[in-house]
Protein backbone atom coordinates (compact mmCIF):
# COMPACT_ATOMS: atom_id res chain seq x y z
CA UNK A 1 0.00 0.00 0.00
CA UNK A 2 1.48 3.29 -1.14
CA UNK A 3 -1.09 6.21 -0.43
CA UNK A 4 -0.40 9.90 -1.85
CA UNK A 5 -3.43 11.14 -1.28
CA UNK A 6 -6.86 10.73 0.82
CA UNK A 7 -10.24 11.66 -0.72
CA UNK A 8 -12.51 12.60 1.66
CA UNK A 9 -16.26 12.76 1.53
CA UNK A 10 -18.04 15.58 3.52
CA UNK A 11 -21.68 15.11 4.37
CA UNK A 12 -22.37 12.63 7.38
CA UNK A 13 -18.00 12.14 6.95
CA UNK A 14 -16.62 15.35 7.85
CA UNK A 15 -20.11 16.79 9.35
CA UNK A 16 -23.71 15.71 10.18
CA UNK A 17 -25.97 16.31 6.90
CA UNK A 18 -28.63 13.39 6.62
CA UNK A 19 -29.87 14.01 10.24
CA UNK A 20 -31.20 17.47 9.16
CA UNK A 21 -32.85 16.52 6.17
CA UNK A 22 -34.78 14.02 8.22
CA UNK A 23 -35.86 16.66 11.05
CA UNK A 24 -37.24 18.32 7.93
CA UNK A 25 -38.89 15.00 6.37
CA UNK A 26 -40.50 15.09 9.75
CA UNK A 27 -41.95 18.92 9.53
CA UNK A 28 -43.54 17.83 6.31
CA UNK A 29 -45.35 15.04 7.96
CA UNK A 30 -47.13 17.66 9.89
CA UNK A 31 -47.67 20.07 7.68
CA UNK A 32 -48.88 17.43 5.35
CA UNK A 33 -50.77 15.52 7.87
CA UNK A 34 -54.53 16.14 6.68
CA UNK A 35 -53.66 14.87 3.67
CA UNK A 36 -51.28 11.19 4.30
CA UNK A 37 -49.75 9.24 7.06
CA UNK A 38 -46.22 10.05 7.92
CA UNK A 39 -45.86 6.48 5.94
CA UNK A 40 -47.36 7.89 2.66
CA UNK A 41 -46.09 11.55 2.57
CA UNK A 42 -42.69 9.87 2.87
CA UNK A 43 -42.78 6.78 0.20
CA UNK A 44 -44.14 9.16 -2.35
CA UNK A 45 -41.50 11.98 -1.38
CA UNK A 46 -38.80 9.28 -1.95
CA UNK A 47 -40.31 8.88 -5.55
CA UNK A 48 -40.61 12.03 -6.27
CA UNK A 49 -37.01 12.65 -5.27
CA UNK A 50 -36.10 9.66 -8.10
CA UNK A 51 -38.18 10.79 -10.75
CA UNK A 52 -36.63 14.19 -10.29
CA UNK A 53 -33.07 12.46 -9.92
CA UNK A 54 -31.62 13.19 -13.95
CA UNK A 55 -32.90 17.07 -13.59
CA UNK A 56 -32.18 18.11 -10.30
CA UNK A 57 -29.20 15.27 -9.05
CA UNK A 58 -28.05 15.51 -5.13
CA UNK A 59 -28.65 18.33 -2.86
CA UNK A 60 -30.86 20.54 -0.45
CA UNK A 61 -32.34 22.72 -3.35
CA UNK A 62 -32.59 19.59 -5.32
CA UNK A 63 -34.68 18.37 -2.16
CA UNK A 64 -36.55 21.36 -1.49
CA UNK A 65 -37.98 21.55 -4.96
CA UNK A 66 -39.07 17.76 -4.79
CA UNK A 67 -40.37 18.81 -1.20
CA UNK A 68 -42.70 21.73 -2.85
CA UNK A 69 -43.37 19.24 -5.76
CA UNK A 70 -44.64 16.27 -3.39
CA UNK A 71 -46.65 18.59 -0.81
CA UNK A 72 -49.09 19.88 -4.17
CA UNK A 73 -48.97 16.05 -5.08
CA UNK A 74 -50.05 14.49 -1.57
CA UNK A 75 -52.30 17.18 -0.79
CA UNK A 76 -54.21 16.68 -4.47
CA UNK A 77 -53.44 20.46 -4.93
CA UNK A 78 -55.28 21.46 -1.67
CA UNK A 79 -51.80 22.72 0.40
CA UNK A 80 -52.17 26.41 1.06
CA UNK A 81 -49.33 28.56 -0.74
CA UNK A 82 -48.90 29.56 3.21
CA UNK A 83 -47.57 25.94 3.44
CA UNK A 84 -45.46 26.12 0.47
CA UNK A 85 -43.69 29.33 1.88
CA UNK A 86 -42.73 27.16 5.03
CA UNK A 87 -41.36 24.46 3.35
CA UNK A 88 -39.37 26.81 1.22
CA UNK A 89 -37.65 28.20 4.13
CA UNK A 90 -37.76 24.40 6.05
CA UNK A 91 -35.81 24.00 2.85
CA UNK A 92 -33.55 27.00 3.15
CA UNK A 93 -32.33 25.66 6.91
CA UNK A 94 -30.67 22.82 5.34
CA UNK A 95 -28.54 25.97 2.89
CA UNK A 96 -27.20 27.22 6.12
CA UNK A 97 -26.43 23.82 7.93
CA UNK A 98 -22.93 24.87 10.44
CA UNK A 99 -21.21 21.87 9.18
CA UNK A 100 -19.83 21.56 12.63
CA UNK A 101 -17.12 18.92 12.47
CA UNK A 102 -17.46 15.77 13.63
CA UNK A 103 -16.06 13.30 16.27
CA UNK A 104 -12.37 13.24 15.96
CA UNK A 105 -12.16 15.14 12.68
CA UNK A 106 -10.52 18.10 13.35
CA UNK A 107 -7.86 16.30 15.39
CA UNK A 108 -7.21 13.45 12.65
CA UNK A 109 -6.89 16.43 10.21
CA UNK A 110 -4.52 18.01 11.98
CA UNK A 111 -2.50 14.90 12.17
CA UNK A 112 -2.54 13.85 9.06
CA UNK A 113 -1.60 17.45 7.64
CA UNK A 114 0.68 17.89 10.32
CA UNK A 115 2.17 14.58 8.70
CA UNK A 116 2.97 15.99 5.27
CA UNK A 117 3.14 12.61 3.67
CA UNK A 118 -0.81 12.95 1.68
CA UNK A 119 -2.43 15.09 -0.23
CA UNK A 120 -5.28 15.86 1.59
CA UNK A 121 -8.98 16.60 -0.59
CA UNK A 122 -12.36 17.03 0.01
CA UNK A 123 -14.65 14.83 -2.68
CA UNK A 124 -17.82 15.45 -2.56
CA UNK A 125 -21.55 15.30 -4.52
CA UNK A 126 -23.97 17.72 -4.50
CA UNK A 127 -24.43 21.67 -4.94
CA UNK A 128 -21.59 23.70 -5.97
CA UNK A 129 -22.54 26.48 -3.81
CA UNK A 130 -24.36 24.68 -1.16
CA UNK A 131 -21.13 21.86 -0.65
CA UNK A 132 -18.94 25.33 -0.76
CA UNK A 133 -21.00 27.72 2.20
CA UNK A 134 -20.93 24.09 4.30
CA UNK A 135 -17.39 23.21 3.74
CA UNK A 136 -16.69 27.32 4.30
CA UNK A 137 -18.34 27.22 7.61
CA UNK A 138 -17.21 23.74 8.83
CA UNK A 139 -13.16 25.55 9.27
CA UNK A 140 -12.03 22.69 7.62
CA UNK A 141 -10.69 24.44 4.48
CA UNK A 142 -6.95 25.04 5.68
CA UNK A 143 -6.72 21.28 5.85
CA UNK A 144 -6.96 20.39 2.37
CA UNK A 145 -5.10 20.91 -0.46
CA UNK A 146 -8.07 20.08 -3.13
CA UNK A 147 -11.42 20.48 -2.95
CA UNK A 148 -13.85 19.07 -5.32
CA UNK A 149 -17.54 19.14 -5.88
CA UNK A 150 -19.19 16.71 -8.48
CA UNK A 151 -22.82 16.10 -9.43
CA UNK A 152 -21.84 12.57 -9.31
CA UNK A 153 -19.41 10.28 -7.50
CA UNK A 154 -19.25 7.79 -10.46
CA UNK A 155 -15.77 5.72 -11.39
CA UNK A 156 -15.81 8.03 -14.36
CA UNK A 157 -15.40 10.70 -11.87
CA UNK A 158 -13.19 9.11 -9.62
CA UNK A 159 -10.86 8.41 -12.44
CA UNK A 160 -11.11 11.95 -12.92
CA UNK A 161 -9.94 12.95 -9.63
CA UNK A 162 -6.68 10.72 -10.05
CA UNK A 163 -5.86 12.47 -12.75
CA UNK A 164 -6.73 15.98 -10.73
CA UNK A 165 -4.82 14.52 -7.80
CA UNK A 166 -1.64 13.64 -9.91
CA UNK A 167 -1.71 10.39 -8.72
CA UNK A 168 -2.74 6.89 -9.91
CA UNK A 169 -6.08 4.97 -8.44
CA UNK A 170 -3.53 2.43 -6.53
CA UNK A 171 -2.38 5.42 -4.65
CA UNK A 172 -5.57 7.07 -3.78
CA UNK A 173 -7.56 6.21 -0.25
CA UNK A 174 -11.13 7.15 -0.10
CA UNK A 175 -12.78 7.93 3.16
CA UNK A 176 -16.72 7.58 3.84
CA UNK A 177 -19.78 6.47 5.24
CA UNK A 178 -21.67 5.44 1.43
CA UNK A 179 -20.98 2.08 0.29
CA UNK A 180 -22.14 2.95 -2.76
CA UNK A 181 -20.90 6.34 -3.66
CA UNK A 182 -17.43 6.71 -1.41
CA UNK A 183 -16.10 3.13 -1.54
CA UNK A 184 -17.44 1.11 -4.63
CA UNK A 185 -16.54 3.40 -7.29
CA UNK A 186 -13.08 3.90 -5.86
CA UNK A 187 -12.23 0.07 -5.85
CA UNK A 188 -13.68 -0.43 -9.11
CA UNK A 189 -10.74 1.52 -10.54
CA UNK A 190 -8.31 0.23 -8.09
CA UNK A 191 -8.24 2.70 -5.19
CA UNK A 192 -8.29 2.17 -1.39
CA UNK A 193 -11.24 3.07 0.59
CA UNK A 194 -11.94 3.08 4.26
CA UNK A 195 -15.27 2.77 5.39
CA UNK A 196 -17.07 4.67 8.20
CA UNK A 197 -20.71 3.53 8.68
CA UNK A 198 -22.64 6.68 9.96
CA UNK A 199 -26.19 6.15 11.81
CA UNK A 200 -28.59 6.96 9.38
CA UNK A 201 -28.78 6.36 5.68
CA UNK A 202 -30.64 7.94 2.83
CA UNK A 203 -32.74 5.15 1.72
CA UNK A 204 -31.11 6.17 -1.83
CA UNK A 205 -27.68 5.19 -0.94
CA UNK A 206 -28.01 2.20 1.00
CA UNK A 207 -26.48 -1.04 -0.62
CA UNK A 208 -25.78 -4.53 0.64
CA UNK A 209 -22.44 -4.84 2.48
CA UNK A 210 -19.89 -6.39 1.52
CA UNK A 211 -15.89 -6.86 2.03
CA UNK A 212 -12.75 -6.20 -0.18
CA UNK A 213 -9.35 -7.17 -0.01
CA UNK A 214 -8.41 -2.91 -0.48
CA UNK A 215 -11.30 -1.86 2.01
CA UNK A 216 -11.29 -0.86 5.24
CA UNK A 217 -13.82 -0.41 8.17
CA UNK A 218 -13.32 1.77 10.99
CA UNK A 219 -15.86 2.73 13.88
CA UNK A 220 -14.78 6.00 14.15
CA UNK A 221 -12.57 9.31 12.36
CA UNK A 222 -9.86 8.88 14.80
CA UNK A 223 -9.30 5.54 13.52
CA UNK A 224 -7.29 6.08 10.20
CA UNK A 225 -4.39 7.65 12.45
CA UNK A 226 -3.87 4.13 13.42
CA UNK A 227 -4.83 2.33 9.96
CA UNK A 228 -2.48 4.23 8.38
CA UNK A 229 0.43 3.81 10.94
CA UNK A 230 -0.82 0.02 10.96
CA UNK A 231 -0.83 -0.33 6.93
CA UNK A 232 2.63 1.34 6.65
CA UNK A 233 4.14 -0.82 9.09
CA UNK A 234 2.60 -3.94 7.65
CA UNK A 235 3.84 -3.03 3.91
CA UNK B 1 -0.22 39.23 -26.56
CA UNK B 2 0.89 35.50 -26.16
CA UNK B 3 -2.51 34.28 -25.75
CA UNK B 4 -2.16 30.20 -24.38
CA UNK B 5 -5.55 29.88 -23.17
CA UNK B 6 -8.69 30.87 -24.10
CA UNK B 7 -11.69 30.41 -21.26
CA UNK B 8 -15.37 30.64 -23.06
CA UNK B 9 -18.42 32.02 -20.95
CA UNK B 10 -21.27 29.33 -21.94
CA UNK B 11 -25.02 31.10 -21.11
CA UNK B 12 -25.44 33.49 -23.92
CA UNK B 13 -22.12 33.08 -25.28
CA UNK B 14 -22.19 29.60 -26.60
CA UNK B 15 -26.10 29.06 -26.47
CA UNK B 16 -29.02 31.16 -25.62
CA UNK B 17 -29.95 31.52 -22.18
CA UNK B 18 -31.45 34.26 -21.14
CA UNK B 19 -34.16 34.69 -23.53
CA UNK B 20 -35.82 31.26 -21.83
CA UNK B 21 -35.65 32.18 -18.62
CA UNK B 22 -37.41 35.70 -19.82
CA UNK B 23 -40.43 33.27 -21.45
CA UNK B 24 -40.80 31.73 -17.95
CA UNK B 25 -40.91 34.97 -16.53
CA UNK B 26 -43.56 36.03 -18.82
CA UNK B 27 -45.66 32.91 -18.07
CA UNK B 28 -45.49 33.91 -14.75
CA UNK B 29 -47.33 37.21 -15.39
CA UNK B 30 -50.21 35.34 -16.45
CA UNK B 31 -50.51 32.45 -13.42
CA UNK B 32 -50.33 35.85 -11.23
CA UNK B 33 -52.22 38.35 -13.07
CA UNK B 34 -54.97 37.72 -10.25
CA UNK B 35 -52.89 39.29 -7.93
CA UNK B 36 -50.69 41.92 -10.28
CA UNK B 37 -49.32 43.56 -12.72
CA UNK B 38 -46.56 42.56 -14.62
CA UNK B 39 -43.99 45.27 -13.63
CA UNK B 40 -44.83 44.50 -10.20
CA UNK B 41 -44.45 40.84 -10.56
CA UNK B 42 -40.80 40.90 -12.43
CA UNK B 43 -39.85 44.20 -10.18
CA UNK B 44 -40.89 41.77 -6.93
CA UNK B 45 -38.97 38.55 -8.33
CA UNK B 46 -36.13 40.64 -9.10
CA UNK B 47 -36.34 41.50 -5.34
CA UNK B 48 -36.55 37.89 -4.09
CA UNK B 49 -33.85 36.61 -6.17
CA UNK B 50 -31.31 39.07 -4.52
CA UNK B 51 -32.63 38.27 -1.11
CA UNK B 52 -31.60 34.51 -2.42
CA UNK B 53 -28.64 34.83 -3.97
CA UNK B 54 -26.00 34.25 -0.90
CA UNK B 55 -28.39 31.17 -0.29
CA UNK B 56 -29.15 29.83 -3.93
CA UNK B 57 -26.69 31.21 -5.99
CA UNK B 58 -26.80 31.26 -9.37
CA UNK B 59 -28.99 29.03 -12.21
CA UNK B 60 -32.34 27.54 -13.35
CA UNK B 61 -33.24 25.57 -9.54
CA UNK B 62 -32.38 29.05 -7.79
CA UNK B 63 -34.57 30.62 -10.06
CA UNK B 64 -37.36 28.51 -9.61
CA UNK B 65 -36.84 28.14 -6.01
CA UNK B 66 -37.38 32.37 -5.88
CA UNK B 67 -40.52 31.59 -8.68
CA UNK B 68 -42.22 29.58 -6.50
CA UNK B 69 -41.70 32.06 -3.24
CA UNK B 70 -42.43 35.05 -4.92
CA UNK B 71 -45.65 33.87 -6.23
CA UNK B 72 -46.65 33.01 -2.54
CA UNK B 73 -45.57 36.55 -1.49
CA UNK B 74 -47.37 38.28 -4.82
CA UNK B 75 -50.55 36.67 -3.89
CA UNK B 76 -50.65 37.29 -0.66
CA UNK B 77 -50.75 33.55 0.17
CA UNK B 78 -53.88 33.41 -2.20
CA UNK B 79 -52.16 30.97 -5.54
CA UNK B 80 -53.40 27.61 -5.67
CA UNK B 81 -51.19 24.87 -5.04
CA UNK B 82 -52.31 23.64 -8.62
CA UNK B 83 -50.47 26.94 -9.97
CA UNK B 84 -47.28 25.73 -7.82
CA UNK B 85 -46.85 22.63 -9.49
CA UNK B 86 -47.06 24.88 -12.82
CA UNK B 87 -44.13 27.27 -11.74
CA UNK B 88 -42.41 23.92 -10.96
CA UNK B 89 -42.53 22.37 -14.68
CA UNK B 90 -42.02 26.02 -15.91
CA UNK B 91 -38.53 25.73 -14.13
CA UNK B 92 -38.07 22.61 -14.86
CA UNK B 93 -38.04 23.44 -18.63
CA UNK B 94 -34.85 25.30 -17.83
CA UNK B 95 -33.25 22.48 -16.77
CA UNK B 96 -33.82 20.57 -20.28
CA UNK B 97 -33.03 23.47 -22.61
CA UNK B 98 -31.19 22.18 -25.77
CA UNK B 99 -28.28 24.25 -25.95
CA UNK B 100 -28.63 24.56 -29.45
CA UNK B 101 -25.01 26.70 -30.43
CA UNK B 102 -25.43 30.31 -31.71
CA UNK B 103 -24.15 31.14 -34.99
CA UNK B 104 -20.72 30.97 -35.74
CA UNK B 105 -20.07 28.42 -32.87
CA UNK B 106 -19.05 25.06 -34.12
CA UNK B 107 -17.16 26.31 -36.90
CA UNK B 108 -15.32 28.92 -35.04
CA UNK B 109 -14.63 26.48 -32.00
CA UNK B 110 -13.51 23.77 -34.75
CA UNK B 111 -11.22 26.02 -36.53
CA UNK B 112 -9.66 27.00 -33.08
CA UNK B 113 -8.81 22.95 -32.22
CA UNK B 114 -7.93 22.30 -35.40
CA UNK B 115 -4.90 25.52 -34.84
CA UNK B 116 -4.01 23.59 -31.82
CA UNK B 117 -2.59 26.93 -30.89
CA UNK B 118 -4.69 27.56 -27.72
CA UNK B 119 -5.86 25.37 -25.06
CA UNK B 120 -9.87 25.43 -25.13
CA UNK B 121 -11.89 25.92 -21.87
CA UNK B 122 -15.67 26.17 -20.97
CA UNK B 123 -15.50 28.83 -17.66
CA UNK B 124 -19.47 28.77 -16.60
CA UNK B 125 -20.62 30.05 -13.48
CA UNK B 126 -24.16 28.28 -12.24
CA UNK B 127 -25.16 25.09 -10.97
CA UNK B 128 -22.88 21.82 -11.25
CA UNK B 129 -25.51 18.93 -12.82
CA UNK B 130 -27.28 21.84 -14.87
CA UNK B 131 -24.52 23.35 -16.67
CA UNK B 132 -22.84 20.41 -17.19
CA UNK B 133 -26.60 18.99 -18.91
CA UNK B 134 -26.17 22.03 -21.10
CA UNK B 135 -22.82 21.08 -21.97
CA UNK B 136 -23.47 17.45 -23.08
CA UNK B 137 -27.06 18.61 -24.99
CA UNK B 138 -24.92 21.03 -26.84
CA UNK B 139 -22.75 18.58 -28.21
CA UNK B 140 -19.71 20.87 -27.96
CA UNK B 141 -17.78 19.20 -25.13
CA UNK B 142 -15.45 17.79 -27.54
CA UNK B 143 -13.85 20.89 -28.34
CA UNK B 144 -12.65 21.43 -24.99
CA UNK B 145 -9.76 20.51 -23.19
CA UNK B 146 -11.12 21.85 -19.71
CA UNK B 147 -14.56 22.49 -18.24
CA UNK B 148 -15.22 24.62 -15.08
CA UNK B 149 -17.96 25.41 -12.97
CA UNK B 150 -17.74 27.52 -10.49
CA UNK B 151 -20.40 28.90 -8.29
CA UNK B 152 -19.78 32.53 -9.34
CA UNK B 153 -17.37 34.44 -11.46
CA UNK B 154 -14.68 36.47 -9.03
CA UNK B 155 -11.48 37.37 -9.69
CA UNK B 156 -10.33 34.59 -7.44
CA UNK B 157 -12.01 32.16 -9.68
CA UNK B 158 -10.30 33.36 -12.21
CA UNK B 159 -6.77 33.21 -10.53
CA UNK B 160 -7.49 29.86 -9.74
CA UNK B 161 -8.70 28.90 -13.34
CA UNK B 162 -4.86 30.41 -14.63
CA UNK B 163 -3.80 27.85 -12.05
CA UNK B 164 -5.76 24.63 -13.30
CA UNK B 165 -5.12 25.68 -17.08
CA UNK B 166 -1.48 26.15 -15.85
CA UNK B 167 -1.33 29.35 -17.75
CA UNK B 168 -0.17 33.28 -16.43
CA UNK B 169 -3.08 35.76 -16.31
CA UNK B 170 -1.29 37.47 -19.51
CA UNK B 171 -2.00 34.25 -21.76
CA UNK B 172 -5.56 34.08 -20.93
CA UNK B 173 -8.29 35.27 -23.25
CA UNK B 174 -11.72 35.06 -22.22
CA UNK B 175 -14.82 35.08 -24.23
CA UNK B 176 -18.30 35.96 -23.10
CA UNK B 177 -21.38 38.37 -23.08
CA UNK B 178 -21.29 39.93 -19.63
CA UNK B 179 -19.03 42.19 -18.82
CA UNK B 180 -19.54 42.37 -15.63
CA UNK B 181 -18.64 38.29 -15.16
CA UNK B 182 -16.76 37.36 -18.18
CA UNK B 183 -14.66 40.47 -18.92
CA UNK B 184 -13.94 42.88 -15.70
CA UNK B 185 -12.55 40.40 -13.43
CA UNK B 186 -10.17 38.54 -16.10
CA UNK B 187 -9.29 42.17 -17.06
CA UNK B 188 -8.30 42.76 -13.12
CA UNK B 189 -6.20 40.05 -12.77
CA UNK B 190 -3.86 40.49 -15.67
CA UNK B 191 -5.87 38.54 -18.67
CA UNK B 192 -7.58 39.65 -21.81
CA UNK B 193 -10.77 39.58 -22.84
CA UNK B 194 -13.22 39.33 -25.61
CA UNK B 195 -17.02 40.55 -25.44
CA UNK B 196 -19.51 39.68 -27.36
CA UNK B 197 -22.25 41.46 -26.47
CA UNK B 198 -26.00 39.88 -26.37
CA UNK B 199 -29.51 41.13 -27.46
CA UNK B 200 -31.13 40.74 -23.90
CA UNK B 201 -29.20 40.52 -20.27
CA UNK B 202 -30.17 39.90 -16.88
CA UNK B 203 -30.60 42.86 -14.78
CA UNK B 204 -28.54 41.83 -12.08
CA UNK B 205 -25.15 41.44 -14.86
CA UNK B 206 -25.99 44.77 -16.29
CA UNK B 207 -23.10 47.72 -15.43
CA UNK B 208 -21.72 50.43 -17.23
CA UNK B 209 -20.04 50.36 -20.56
CA UNK B 210 -15.79 51.14 -20.36
CA UNK B 211 -12.93 50.62 -22.87
CA UNK B 212 -9.88 48.50 -21.50
CA UNK B 213 -6.33 48.14 -23.27
CA UNK B 214 -6.75 44.41 -22.92
CA UNK B 215 -10.13 44.09 -24.15
CA UNK B 216 -11.84 43.99 -27.38
CA UNK B 217 -15.08 43.46 -29.08
CA UNK B 218 -16.67 41.61 -31.49
CA UNK B 219 -20.38 41.85 -32.89
CA UNK B 220 -20.19 37.85 -33.73
CA UNK B 221 -18.89 34.99 -32.38
CA UNK B 222 -16.77 33.75 -35.44
CA UNK B 223 -14.95 37.02 -36.10
CA UNK B 224 -12.44 35.79 -33.11
CA UNK B 225 -10.69 34.31 -35.22
CA UNK B 226 -10.28 36.88 -37.40
CA UNK B 227 -9.72 38.96 -33.97
CA UNK B 228 -6.76 36.27 -33.00
CA UNK B 229 -5.33 36.24 -36.48
CA UNK B 230 -4.94 39.96 -36.45
CA UNK B 231 -3.89 40.12 -32.84
CA UNK B 232 -1.50 37.86 -33.67
CA UNK B 233 -0.04 39.59 -36.95
CA UNK B 234 -0.01 42.84 -35.10
CA UNK B 235 2.00 41.36 -31.96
Amino acid sequence: MNIKAIAFDADDTLWDNEPFFLDVEKEMWKILSPYGTAEEISSQLFETEMANMDDYGYGAMAFTLSLVENAVKVSRGQVPATDIARIIELGRTLLRLKALPLDGVVETLSQLKANERYQLAVFTKGELLTQEHKLQRSGLMPYFDNIVIVSDKTEQQYTDLCRTLNVAPSELMTVGNSLKSDVLPALNIGAWAVHIPYHVMWQHEVIDDFDHRRMFRIEKFSKLIDLLKISNKQH
